[in-house]
C-alpha cells in the first residue's frame, strides 16, 4: 500500500497519518521525502483491512491518494516522478547528460588480473568497473567466483583507479557483505524475480543495477524494480541484457525497443549490456553504438585483457584494444544524440 | 566435484578417500550410499586444485571415476541410475506404477477454505493436497499468502484427510519452517535458478518438487536439480508447467515433449501441471489426459470449491465438480498406458 | 463479405439477393447450401461500397446477417456450425468417431520405396498414406521431390492398397495437377499465409490439410482456414505440427493445448503431426498418444522402411516396426477417451 | 548446383562446360559474369546425377569448384563476394556510403493520398516511396489494396517527385505486372519462404527487398535470398522488420543484432524497418537512430499525412511532422558513424 500526501502538507499531518496506520499494527515508512511525501506500507494487508484503512483516511484532505495497485507499478512510473532519476556511480550520475560506460571482466579471476584490467580501463574512459565475485552458475560444478576475496580485489582496484565497482549479489544473506565493498549492487537476470533478494537490496543505502530476466516482460521487470523502491531504495538502474529467442546466431536477442519503452514508462535510468545479449565480441561495438543512439543512459561491456584465457564468457569479451577502439566511436554517437560520455 | 567409488568397495576405503580430501580443506559428503557409493564435494575448487586431487587419487583402484563436469549433469542422469527414482508423497510414491494426482487451491485463503477443499478432494482420489502459504507475486502490492498460519491450516487439513501437503518455499531462510509442516517442498518457476534456495532444500530431508522455469531449457532444469542432489537430497520431482511463448490463447505453452525427453535423460519422476500452462480451466482436463498418455508420473491441478471467488488464479481452477468428472477419465487413460492412479 | 440468409428462406429470395449483388459488379457464390444458405463475396469491396450494399439489403427480411468482420473469422467458427465437420479421407471421415492415422515417408523417393511403404502400412492400420512429391526446401540446392512422377507413384500405391493419398501442394499453379492425383491437398507450414495458394485450394473440390505456420497464432491459423472456406471449400483439416521455441532439445515444440482450444473455436477437425514437432523418432509415440488423449481427430506420422536411408527427415521417421508397436497403444488410448481408430 | 570457374578462364572454356551440362538435359545459366564466372543449375538433380556430373568435370582445370551445398548458402556469402553489393534505388544505391530512407504509407489508399504523401516526403530527404497496392491480409475480409490502380498511382507519384517506388508483390503470377510499375519489388515477411515467389522475382531484372519472416532464423533468411540470386537476380536488399516474441509492449521485437550478423555473413545490403517492429509511432525514431548506428544501409518507415485516418497500421505511422523532425537526427547519427544520408 502506498499513501501519497498532498504537496506542501505539514510534517505534523504526516506524523498523524503514520500514527493512525500504526494503530493497525503496520509500520509505515517514508519512501519519498518530498516534495510530495509518500508513505509505504509493505506488510501484507488483507483486502478487508485495506478497505478499512482507506475509509479511515477518507476525510483527511492532506492525503491525496491511496493505492494498492495489485497489478501495476506506482513508484517507478514517470507519471509519479516526471524527471529522469539520477543514480550515483562513484562521481558520475547514471541518468544525467553523459552516457556512462561500465567495463571489466565477467569474473574477478585473480588480484593481478582485476588490477591490470582496471588500470587499463580507467584512462580509456570507463566510468565504472564490473567484475563478479559471486557468480551464478547453471551447473553446481562450475567456478563460482572468489567470494569475499574477489570483493577485496575489486575494492583495491577502486583505490588504485578511482573507478566505482559494480558487482553481483546472489543471496539476501550476502547483501550486507557485498554492500560493504561495492558501489553498485547488481541483481542478475536469473534473480529478477527473487523477491527475497529484491527486498533485501531495497533495505540498504546502495545503488542497485537490476538486470532484466531472460524472458521477462517489461511490465514484470518494472514491478520487480517497484519491490526495491517500495522498501525505500530509489537508486535503481534498469539493465537490458537480451532476452531468449529461437535463433542461435546470438546468445540472446537484444531488445533495444526496451529503451524507448522504458523511457516512456519510468523515471529510472536505463543501461544496456550488449555483451551478454550478443555472446560474440565482434557484434558488441555495433550494438553498443545502437544502444546509445536509442537513448540508453549507460552501457556495460565485458572486457578482458586476454579474452581467450577468461574463466567464463571469453567469447563475448572485448580485448582492451577493441574497447579502446570502440570508445571514440561511442562518444561520437553520444554527441550526435546530444549527449557525451560521462567522465568520472 | 563428484567421486564415484567402485561397487562393492569397503567402508574403510571410502573413509580413506574422505580423509585424503579433508587434507585439502574440503568437506566431502556421501551423496549416494550405495550400491555404488558416491562422494560429493560442493566447495569451490580451482582447476589447479582439482587436477592435484585427481592426481593424488589416481592410484586408488577403488575410485572408479572423478568428475568435475562443469557443463553437464551427473547425479540426475539415467545413465548413473537406470531405474526411475521413487519419491515419497505421503503413503504414495511418485515414480511408481500409479499416477499421483495432487490437487488444491492456488493459495491457502482461510482455514475453513482449505479444510473444505481437502475434505472434498480426498474421496475423489487425490493423492496430495496443494496450496500456497507463501506466494511469489509479480507485484509487491499483491496478496502474498497467510505465511506460517497457512502452513498450520495445511497441516490440519492433512490430519483431517491423510493427504500429504505440497507447498511452496520462497526463501532459503524459510526452508526449515516450511519443512516443519510440508510433505513436499515446492520450488516455483521463478526460483528455478535461485541457487541459494536450491542448496538450502538440498540440505533437508524432505522431498522437493522443482518446477521448470518459464524460460528454462531442459538442460538448465536438470542442472538445477543436480544442485539439489549434489547436496545430498535425492528426493526430487520435476514439474513441467508451461513455458512462455507468443500466443495469448493460453497463459503459457505446455511442453509435453519434455515428458519423454526427461524420461530419456533422467531417473527423476516427472509431474505435469496443466493449470498454470493453460490458464483456462476448460483446457485443463484435455491436457491432464494428454500428460498421462505422454508418460507423466504425476499431475498437479488447481481446484477451488468456488473458483470465481479465488484470490488468485481462479480462471484456471477447476471446480470440485469438474475435478470429480476428470478423475475417472484420467484413470482410464492411465490404465490404457499400463498404469493406474496412485491411491494413498 | 458474407451474407447469411434466414433458415427456410426460398430459393427465389436467394436468387434475388444474388441478382442485386451482381448489379454492383460482384460475383457472389453460395458457400453453404443449407440448412442456412450463406452467400460469399470474395471480391475486394471498399468500405463505402460495403455500406451501400448493406443499406440496399436492409429491408429484406430473408437476409439474416451481413458481415465484413475484418479481424475475425465466421465460417470456421463453432458458433456458425455447432457439430464437428467430417472431412473425407478416402473411405474414412476425419472428425468422426474414429481417430485416423496417416503415415508414410517424408518424401516419395522412388516408386519401389513408396509401394513398399504403402504395402506395409495398410495392414498395420493406417487410414491414409503421406508422402511429398513437391517438397518445400529451405535451401535452393536441396532435393525438391520427384514432382508429377512422384504423384503417379502415390496414385499407384493407392491402387495397390486402397490408402488415400495426402500430399503437399506448393504453388497455386500446381493445385490442379496435384488434385488430379491426391485425395487430400496439404498446405505446409511455410505456406500457411500464402494467400494465393489458400484461395487456389479453396476453389477445388478436394479436402485440404492446413498445417499451422511455425510462428502462427491460433487466430491467424483460423483466419487462413477462413480463406479456404470463403472460396467454397469446407473440407478442411487443421494440423498442429509444432511451433518454434528456444530449446533445441526438440525440433519444435508441440502445442497440444491447440487441440482443446481449436475444439472450442471451430467445427473443423484437428490433426496432430508429432514427427515434425519432435524431430526425434524416439519421442514420437509418446506425443502421438498424448495427442489422441487431448482430443485429436487424426494423427500424421512419418514412417520410413529404412529411416537411416531417408533423403530427408530420417531422424524423425519411425521404422515400420516402431509404427507397428505404436498402433495398438494408440488404439488403447483412443478407446480410453471413448473413440477407436478409424478403419478404411 | 553451382559451378565456379577459375578466375581468368576463357569464354570458350565456359562454353564447353555449358555444352557438357546441356548433354545431361540441364539448362545452366551464368549467374555471375565475372571476374570469376559462376554457372548455376537450378533444375532438380538427383544425387546420383550430381555425382556423375562432378566426375565428368573432374579433369577440367578451369572448373574451380562445384557445389551442391544442400544446407548452406554460397552466392550471398561475403566470402564469395567480399565487397558490399550496391542495389539500385532510383538514382541512389543501397549499400553505398549514404543511408537511404524509404518512407510512405502502409497502403496506397487513394490517388490524392499517395500524391500528397510523396510530394511532402521528397523535400524532407526521402530516397524512396513505399506504399502497398497488393496487401497481404490475415483475414480474407480485410482491405487488400487497390491493385493495379494503386500501382498506377505510385508511378504517377514517382513522375511527380522523382522518388523510386518500393511496393509488395504477393503472387508469382503478378510479378511481371508489379515490375512494370515498381522500382523495387518487396517480398513480405509472410512470403519469405514462398519459394515459387522467390524464384519468380529471381527471374526479373528488378531489385528485390526481402523481408525477414516473423520467426525466421538468419540462416533461413539468407537461404531465401540465395533462391533469388541462384535464378540470376543479384539485386537483393535484406530487410529486418522485427520477429515475434512474448512481450506485447511492442508488436514485434526488432533484432538489431541481425545487422552486424548479416554484415559478417553476406555482401547484400541491409535495411531496417522499425515501424512494423515497434507497432507504435513514438518508438520509431529511437529505433531508426539505433539501426543506423548499428550499421544499417537503409531505413524504411511508415509515414502517413493523417495517421489516425490510415486504413491500416495507423498506430505505427509517423506523421509528416514527426518524419521531418526525425530526419536531421538520423543524419547526425549517420555522420557519427562515418556516413550520411543518401540523396537522390
Amino acid at each position: 500500500m502506498v499513501i501519497a500526501m498532498r504537496e506542501g502538507c505539514q510534517k505534523a499531518e504526516v506524523a498523524q497519518v503514520i500514527a493512525q496506520l500504526r494503530e493497525y499494527g503496520l509500520e509505515p515508512r517514508i519512501i519519498s521525502p518530498g516534495p510530495r511525501v509518500v508513505l509505504g506500507v509493505v506488510e501484507e494487508i488483507s483486502r478487508a483491512l485495506a478497505q478499512e484503512i482507506i475509509a479511515s483516511l477518507a476525510d483527511r484532505e492532506e492525503v491525496e491518494e491511496i493505492n494498492t495497485f495489485e497489478s501495476s507499478w506506482k513508484l517507478v512510473s514517470r507519471g509519479f516522478r516526471p524527471e529522469t532519476s539520477q543514480v550515483r556511480l562513484g562521481r558520475c550520475q547514471v541518468g544525467g547528460p553523459g552516457v556512462a560506460v561500465v567495463a571489466g571482466p565477467c569474473a574477478v579471476e585473480s588480484r593481478a588480473g582485476i588490477l591490470e584490467a582496471a588500470a587499463a580501463l580507467a584512462p580509456l574512459g570507463a566510468a565504472g568497473l564490473r567484475g563478479g565475485a559471486f557468480k551464478p552458475r547453471t551447473s553446481p560444478y562450475s567456478f563460482r567466483g572468489l567470494g569475499e576475496e574477489g570483493l577485496k580485489h575489486l575494492a583495491e582496484a577502486r583505490e588504485l583507479t578511482g573507478l566505482p565497482v559494480v558487482t553481483e549479489v546472489l543471496r539476501a544473506s550476502e547483501v550486507e557483505l557485498v554492500a560493504r565493498y561495492a558501489d553498485v549492487l547488481q541483481i542478475g537476470a536469473r534473480n529478477m524475480q527473487n523477491f527475497a533478494l529484491l527486498e533485501a537490496v531495497g533495505e540498504v543505502d546502495r545503488p542497485v543495477l537490476l538486470k532484466r530476466g531472460l524472458m521477462a516482460t517489461i511490465k514484470e521487470w518494472l514491478l520487480s524494480a517497484e519491490y526495491i523502491l517500495a522498501r525505500g531504495n530509489w537508486q535503481v538502474i534498469l539493465c537490458e541484457r537480451g532476452i531468449r529467442s529461437y535463433d542461435s546466431e546470438t546468445r540472446n536477442i537484444l531488445d533495444l525497443s526496451a529503451v524507448p519503452v522504458l523511457k516512456q514508462h519510468t523515471h529510472l535510468p536505463v543501461m544496456v549490456d550488449p555483451s551478454h545479449a550478443a555472446g560474440k565480441r565482434e557484434l558488441v561495438p555495433a550494438l553498443a553504438l545502437a544502444a546509445v543512439a536509442a537513448g540508453a543512459d549507460a552501457i556495460m561491456v565485458e572486457v578482458h585483457p586476454r579474452p581467450q584465457e577468461a574463466f567464463s564468457d571469453g567469447r563475448q569479451s572485448l580485448s582492451l584494444e577493441e574497447f579502446a577502439a570502440m570508445m571514440p566511436r561511442l562518444e561520437k554517437v553520444a554527441q550526435a544524440v546530444g549527449r557525451g560520455l560521462a567522465r568520472p
